[in-house]
């Protein structure tokens, strides 16, 4: 077998064998095949695409390449979530302990801020204290003691995948609906979950930037897990504007004890309840997602997921007291209002404009490198669909110096588009496809 | 400027500006830009293509990556002839001294046997103490001497192209219309001529497998050269059974002094003959085509060619006499017949499966630095058309060794198809494409 004849296969439209996957990805992990073969052969993947039996395929050679989280003598479900990515998407840390309280154990492992996309990670560590760092052993205690734990990748989870991220990241291969397919998969297959629920986001701040486009790699990520013999629901969802009020790393904090406490903005509970009731179904603790989202309100009016939600932050080395102390004071010096340039509804406000301010503010970050700051973001006063005077407060907005809200500023500023008219109401759920 | 943007550009469909050409090209020449980012753009324009302009941009900067031949103080016109490569195709050895003999001059810089294509630098090579490898001056003084000269590439000419090529090769992406254009094209360019004519070959024996692919391939070398001020002919020529009744390397000289002496077999002459009407065309020494190969049969006549054959031979350090003694007697001593299997017609000679079964033989290479033997090859006693009895001599065959006759033995019975019925006659000059 030779690689040039793989490539060239690929690049002519074959089906590749399994054992033609394997050769490319162990020889790329052992250094036997060179980066210069690797990114022609994700180019040619790029063009041609990949059948759901070789996204399967490479998903499953992808997990072989590192080791799997052994979660052996906890007791299940276990059920995962992964969004791909959005603005103000803290859905994460209130899901995870709502469903917990609901009998379904979330062994999480999430990313960090990059491009105009937040981090989960970025944010749990914005807690003072909080570490995401666990090791195997840790992240298994915690999971059978609260029924959930959060931490981020370790080098031996998916080493392929890194490996193959940075060299997509600088040859162009990124948007491929089978490599992003096969890189998610494989990651959360490895954590250890027998379910997964997808929150595939769409829109102008999300990765897939249509509908269409969100459509395909949802489909991608179904068809892909149940070949590979997984319980798996992809939810479409909205990423137009940012998702619930607050963006930042503590301040999204801030709105997750606001969330657990029953006092979450409709927007952001609306896709929590309904993720969470895909999560009970496919855990096998509701019957249909009717009774999974009445489980799940449960959950949440009962503190029964708060509670949780505060015996993971002291399990994972935060000081929970602090953060409620610290809840409206963690922010920066240097602020600044947004205010509605005239009178109008607000049209919407861009997620992905705001995002990409927000790397500027230092929410984010655009190299990997980059550090990122826990107490500046923004808080929107009013979204979409809401009528403004002239200077009315939209939004409160915190940098980590003032360059970074000069240079953040003629961003913010676009985002926010008011107008005459009511605009028409979206669905946030856009779509659902299952395989359970 | 990143690489990483010009790749996506390019993947995207987007025209490349001259900028972002060069940006790569020299950053991949300087090492600036590692191999892993120009082979996934490569695979980018396998799939998207290039303008004729981008194509040209590509040719000129790849040209500026070296030196050029300086043929300053010798007398034009400056024509030379490019083949795409085929099986038994040994018309440059013929056409350039008959060109010559016409007052073009010709500066022809010359390949090397690969894959199933022969090389013009191993059949010249072939002949008792004849060298290929000229200096810049010696290049020159030949020339203006004899009225042309052969050598082969040095590592001055178009560096960019060498190390372009060696990348598409293990990367699936040397079958790409523009690359492939702006390797041949920079190539000639260097060699200071200033008219061409291409000879692109279609058919199972060419690079080019259908006259679709060919034509594509001859208009691009016609407008990119157009593009870059020169004046142009793409001749495609069929390349279905080998040309010429020999293939080898000496078998070829062999060849090549029967045609210039007057005895060449009929399909190579028509096809030398009207390259040859067109470079005197584009040379401005004849008015058109007809014209031209009337000065090209009586350059070849009169024994004008001839003559300047063996000047060349003996001025590249050859022994003439040596080479006219061998003529009939410089083969190996591993020699088997091809005989018809049946009565009927021969339907075709494929010269693919020769040109593959030659490599076993020891006519051409897999390897760049594999070797080549001057005394094995074929020798057709007859091709498609002619009607043979079962047991009819078709053709010898010479081999390295007996080994070598086995390996071969199954393609080159492949090669011969008998049947009943004269198969139709197919025209060797298919189309010519001219910008002069």
């Amino acid at each position: 077998m030779r690689a040039v004849d793989i490539i060239m296969a690929k690049r002519d439209g074959r089906e590749l064998s399994r054992q033609e996957i394997e050769f490319m990805i162990s020889g790329y992990v052992s250094g036997d095949i060179p980066e210069y073969q690797v990114s022609s052969w994700l180019m040619a993947v790029f063009f041609r695409g990949m059948s759901f039996r070789e996204t399967a395929d490479l998903t499953d050679l992808m997990l072989r390449s590192g080791s799997v989280m052994n979660l052996a003598g906890v007791q299940g479900p276990f059920v995962d979530k992964h969004s791909t990515g959005g603005v103000g998407d803290k859905v994460s840390l209130v899901l995870a302990p709502m469903v917990a309280a609901c009998g379904v154990r979330v062994p999480m492992m999430s990313g960090r801020a990059l491009g105009h996309t937040g981090g989960t990670l970025d944010k749990l560590e914005s807690i003072p204290g909080y570490t995401t760092r666990l090791d195997e052993k840790s992240f298994r205690n915690y999971i059978a003691a609260d029924g959930f734990a959060m931490t981020g990748q370790t080098d031996a989870i998916v080493p392929a995948d890194k490996k193959l991220y940075s060299l997509r990241d600088v040859t162009a291969t990124v948007e491929s609906v089978p490599l992003i397919t096969a890189s998610i998969l494989s990651k959360k297959v490895a954590e250890g979950a027998q379910a997964l629920v997808f929150d595939v986001k769409s829109g102008p701040g999300a990765f897939m930037k249509t509908v269409d486009d969100a459509e395909r790699l949802a489909n991608s990520l179904v068809r892909t897990g149940q070949a590979m013999g997984k319980r798996i629901v992809g939810v479409i969802t909205d990423m137009t504007e940012p998702l619930g009020n607050m963006v930042g790393n503590f301040l999204e904090v801030e709105e997750t004890i606001d969330c657990l406490k029953g006092g979450g903005p409709a927007d952001l509970m609306d896709v929590t309840y309904r993720l969470g009731a895909w999560m009970l179904v496919a855990g096998g603790k509701a019957a249909d997602v009717a009774e999974g989202e009445s489980l799940c309100r449960k959950a949440i009016a009962s503190g029964a997921a708060w509670d949780l939600f505060v015996a993971n932050v002291r399990r994972q080395g935060g000081d929970a007291e602090r953060m409620e102390s610290l809840k409206g004071n963690y922010r920066s010096a240097h602020r600044r209002e947004l205010r509605a340039p005239a009178a109008g509804f607000i049209q919407g406000i861009d997620a992905f404009k705001i995002g990409l301010a927000g790397v500027y503010l230092g929410v984010g970050r655009n190299k990997t490198t980059d550090a990122v700051h826990p107490d500046v973001g923004f808080r929107f006063e009013r979204k979409k669909g809401y009528s403004v005077a002239a200077g009315d407060l939209v939004a409160e907005v915190w940098g980590k110096d003032a360059a970074s809200l000069d240079s953040a500023w003629p961003l913010i500023a676009e985002a926010l588009s008011v107008g005459p008219g009511k605009p028409a109401d979206t669905p946030l759920v856009i779509k659902e496809i299952t395989a359970l």
